[in-house]
């Protein structure tokens, strides 16, 4: 029914993770409703940006050279490494400006239903970085959810012969969020972990 | 913060109707995990789907040549014009199979909030279908939102002098809504079009 080209673009979009069908149409409509020039320096980033990027060989953060810029800045604490989930988790932590130590990159959770393994994420990476690395605080920052809890605890029994100090973030209210609306195990936290003023 | 070539993209993706920074950041991370063939592929169809597309010289569909596939095909009821907002209506009516005549796509709605005035929609380029072609039945598919039924008014004053049929797409229930949760307007509709068994 669709122009053929037109359909090839829709069916690009729609390979995308929470883009479907209707979306697509729609997206690909206002790029048609676009000036040329603008469609084709599009085009161009999409083409290009992965050849300017990798991961970061001690890291895995999206690099432009061989290590991060954050692995490279010899000012930041060498001691603290980070392990997040993905990268988007190290540039959400990066703007609070509140950490300046270093990251590595999981690359995903462990998930007992989907069966994903360790082996499948960057652990062993981890590992050989904690033999290599004077490391003193690993912060456990994969997502407050049961797959994020459980890689955690897997890392953070691992760690126990090395004693290093290990860390979760703070579990709690969300700043602006109100109490009445709070889910059960959030407001549990927040009351277990309450501070002094 | 994020390199230079993955802003980039982000930004571009961020332009796109319904799609905000965090949205385009995943989107980003995921084509970042692809391999360079797929994403040469989505670069080169966003490239060139433009080139071999055009808008359809006598009802402003999206079409492969100056007419459009609906316009070219002479089996198709001459005398009937089903005008429409935009491009994806066409496609949506087409799917259907309900109708078979031509079709006109205006590009929009009047609207008086946003002071769209009918000289941005292609409405002179229907008064001269309406001159030139003896058109016989007129359907204002504007969608049935305030805009839609005001545009549809606009023509349909219009066209009174020329003494051809106009109709508009019916109202009512959704086939799979339940009555409980429609809202007044709809039932509204849905009663007073109410039709015999």
């Amino acid at each position: 029914m669709f122009p053929k080209s037109f359909k090839k673009l829709i069916d690009n979009f729609t390979t995308l993770p929470s883009i479907g069908p209707k979306m697509a149409e729609r997206l690909v409509l206002f790029l048609f409703k676009q000036d040329a020039q603008k469609l084709s320096d599009f085009a161009k980033s999409l083409e290009d940006f992965k050849k300017n990027l990798r991961y970061c060989k001690k890291c895995f953060n999206i690099s432009e050279g061989e290590f991060c810029s954050i692995c490279k800045d010899s000012s930041r604490n060498q001691k603290t490494i980070c392990v997040v989930e993905d990268a988007l988790d190290v540039f959400a932590i990066e703007k609070t400006n509140k950490y300046n130590g270093l990251y590595h990159v999981l690359g995903g959770t462990l998930d007992p239903v989907k069966s994903a393994e360790i082996k499948n994420l960057r652990f062993a990476e981890l590992e050989k970085r904690i033999a290599a690395e004077k490391i003193e605080e690993i912060i456990l920052a994969t997502n407050p959810t049961t797959e994020g809890d459980a890689t955690a605890l897997y890392i953070a029994r691992f760690l126990k012969p090395y004693a290093i100090k290990t860390t979760r973030f703070a579990r709690g209210l969300s700043t602006g969020a109100d109490i009445e609306h709070a889910d059960e195990i959030t407001l549990s936290s927040a009351i277990v972990n309450r501070r002094e003023l």
